[in-house]
């Protein structure tokens, strides 16, 4: 099936207890279809300025990312975000936001891009996410990501964007705030309950649950001794488990499950270098590798 | 096999955000020992005062937890700790702390006991938890518990006590004091090449990792919605692992992991209710039907 992904394309500049990087390369939508790419083509839709580097395009197309909805704005800037991770390396502040073009994104989807099945929502606000929405009418799986900002700021519009959903893609944090409830079971049956079929909520180096009417189930993350930069980790996560999927065609309760530790072992490469390098050096075959020690772990 | 764990005995007064409850039966001998009577026969070491409810003792007979080794002093009061969790339910402030009889907890292990093969040093200062291994020199599996107070003023007997031990509990808190690294999979090797053959993380809500010199891996917690009272969690989670351990009779690493996963069911269970509440109305068939129910959350 056809995957589609909306959300930002960005240069970070990260900083870390012990090394950082300037402008390299990120984004929701970056991650995303990054990772996406190891099970399916997927179709990108950003924006970004005009100092975007070249090479950054041809990455994602040398994976078979279709960039034709990556929108160039003349005399526009990428994106810029800049953070600093803390000691323990899953909380983080950010020392600079600078939306550029990515504040007037308002995407207007190609024509080809219209038909697609799979939609993922990445973070952004919901009235633009409603907006993608209008323009995929077709999408048989339609699955967002959100951030306290909106769930602050725009709680009405997100609501309502619950209620055009299949799934939800949330931090433990956020459902919190969303739900006002401690207890992660009790939030996230809580959130399925404003309107998604399925909720997943990330938990960083503690993996993921996933919720639907019939099910309550936790995943915990890989066990990777080498954590460079969780910058993205989200989001590769929603990748994996998007792109295969996408790949398999269809979302039963047993695919969805082999999509989240896909999902779970695709973030704990990603995890392992700054922007994307790590995914860089892997293949399925390592995915495959990994996915072979994760079973064997959960196995007794 | 026979199971032996020395430990501490009190009343615990407990206040969570929304209930509260004032001198009930707690110490981690006592969640031990009877969170480990679901699977084998438990030899109890411990010491309380005059003030000590006989019906506590007949509970913990009830279950066939030997109490020969529960010390009675006459005029002295048993270990109070009240305690009060943060509404996350994870986190816990410590409100008073009374030793009493225990402040002078020096065990002597009845003949009978000296005997035992699997041997459980609930939390206390290395140098008493070393005494008591002078005792039961036949142990073929000795396992402890310790805590941050240990690992910042008896850091020197701490390290002598992993040598001599097979494996080591502690939290992740604790394994990152000790070693002094926040990744949680760098800092568990870390702990193992200190001495002991393998190192059990607990990290609560998130489950327990495991590590030994060919293994690493983690198995999540069980979801459970009702978490009303954390207090006990760890000791229950060492008490069913460490009973199944005695029942089987080996501690193969194919039965280590099972022991882990029975450890952590045991501990869902007890965190469901005020101190042993939950724990007794239970029995074998409701762990089993739990492990059931995890064996397939862990299948995909």
């Amino acid at each position: 099936m056809t995957l589609l992904v909306v959300g930002s394309v960005a240069l970070d500049s990260v900083e870390t207890p012990t090394a950082r990087r300037d402008d390299v390369l990120g984004g929701s939508a970056v991650f995303f279809s990054y990772a996406a790419s190891y099970f399916t083509d997927v179709r990108l839709v950003g924006v970004v300025g005009e100092d975007w580097p070249a090479e950054h395009t041809r990455l994602l197309q040398s994976r078979k990312i279709d960039t034709a909805g990556l929108k160039i704005v003349p005399g526009g800037k990428t994106f810029r975000w800049r953070g600093k991770y803390l000691p323990n390396m899953n909380d983080r502040e950010t020392l600079e936001v600078h939306l550029n073009v990515f504040g007037d994104f308002d995407p207007n989807l190609p024509e080809a891009y219209r038909k697609c099945q799979f939609l993922f929502l990445a973070n952004g606000s919901p009235v633009l996410q409603m907006r993608v929405l209008d323009q995929v009418p077709g999408a048989v799986l339609k699955v967002a990501d959100t951030m306290d900002l909106w769930i602050n700021v725009q709680r009405e519009d997100l609501m309502k964007l619950l209620k055009r959903i299949d799934g939800l893609v949330m931090n433990d944090h956020e459902a919190k705030l969303l739900t006002q409830e401690e207890n992660l079971v009790v939030a996230g049956h809580k959130v399925r309950e404003l309107g998604p079929k399925f909720v997943i909520i990330k938990k960083g180096e503690h993996g993921a649950m996933f919720f639907s009417k019939s099910e309550t189930y936790v995943l915990p993350a890989f066990p990777t001794p080498r954590v460079i930069d969780p910058t993205g980790a989200g989001d590769s996560f929603a990748g994996g488990m998007m792109g295969y999927l996408a790949q398999r065609g269809d979302f039963e309760p047993k695919t969805l499950k082999e999509a989240m530790a896909y999902g779970i072992l695709v973030a704990s490469f990603n995890v392992e270098d700054f922007s994307l390098e790590r995914l860089k050096q892997i293949d399925r075959t390592d995915l495959d590798r990994r996915m072979a020690e994760y079973k064997t772990m959960l196995s007794f």
